[in-house]
């Protein structure tokens, strides 16, 4: 919502003042208290301050970025993640890239013979065993894999801005969703930077 | 911003019936004009409705998510590009590689010998051409890469919202950010899907 200059200038002196009455405002402001009624019941009511009886206005320290950031952290991981592709620990690093290209995805979660998580595989760690003088039928991708527990996860109901967070503070292109099996982890999802481009689209899309 | 279950029956009642009087609206919701007029007012000043004078008010169609639409389209690529990474189109596919290693980069921006966008280059191009018979080192980039006309490319003014729909729809994961010259392009930026991400988690984390 826009504010106007006046809202603008009562939010501001409610942030250097409160508690303040809606009396001392006005006067500030060199208008009467029925002018400024309007105002002070719209940023009551959006929530830019809050009033209490007898005291005065606060700040709520709520604007509308903080409002954004609201409709934002209600979009969870399991509305947007993607099905995982997985492969054996003892899988060649040749079978991974037959497996990326026909699978059409930039990473794989590889899995130890209880099917649970056992490393990240991408197409840089790929790229780099190809172009090393080693066959690449030799190579088994738990050579040359990220391993655990040094592997950055998620869980379907985190949000998906912690995931992006996590996605470029970790600098990855993708983590896997889990969930918790035993002592391992069951991989359930993919979440990737191009989920969190989709969640982006769809936010700015949306009708 | 919440609304209150008053305010929205009254959404609800412009939406069906505008234009309408206040009196009207407060006739529909057995309550008086006076006990109305702070929904009104909120419901006008923050954008839901419209109050024409002498006539009455009408929906304006608005919604906390088409709000939340404008905060998002307010981001530019200008804001979040990156430097690009170039390279010539004679250098060597092995050649790229190491770039690619040694700037951390995804893809790669081919030039012609007057400077000007000629292609774009994945890590996907690279790992095909790596795991196929040739020498990486006999391959030139020019005939791995993609080519223009065929390159989706966008401007610093753009939206980071249309350029990620553009990556999603284009099955990208980087576009170059271009400026015209002469008959081609001079490469300015990079917007990948790591951009995207980290515009994402700006708007999510901003106080």
């Amino acid at each position: 919502m826009e504010l106007n200059e006046r809202q603008h200038k009562i939010i501001e002196i409610v942030r250097e003042q409160a508690p303040i009455t809606g009396e001392q405002i006005a006067e500030h402001l060199n208008v009467t208290r029925a002018t400024l009624r309007p105002d002070l019941s719209i940023l009551t009511m959006s929530g830019f301050l809050e009033a209490r009886p007898r005291v005065g206005y606060f700040y709520t320290g709520q604007t509308s970025e903080t409002l954004l950031n609201e409709e934002i952290r209600k979009l969870t991981v399991g509305d947007f993640q993607s099905v995982p592709i997985v492969i054996s620990e003892a899988a060649s690093a040749y079978q991974a890239v037959c497996e990326m290209f026909v699978e059409d995805v930039g990473s794989l979660f590889v899995i130890d013979e209880k099917g649970l998580l056992a490393g990240v595989l991408s197409r840089k760690d790929l790229l780099r065993t190809a172009i090393g003088s080693q066959d690449m039928n030799q190579v088994p991708v738990s050579v040359i894999m990220s391993r655990m527990p040094n592997i950055a996860y998620c869980r379907q109901n985190d949000t998906v801005v912690d995931v992006a967070d996590l996605l470029i503070t970790k600098e990855v292109d993708s983590v896997p969703v889990v969930h918790t099996k035993g002592q391992g982890f069951e991989v359930v999802g993919r979440m990737t930077k191009t989920n969190i481009t989709k969640a982006f689209v769809s936010l700015g899309k949306r009708k």
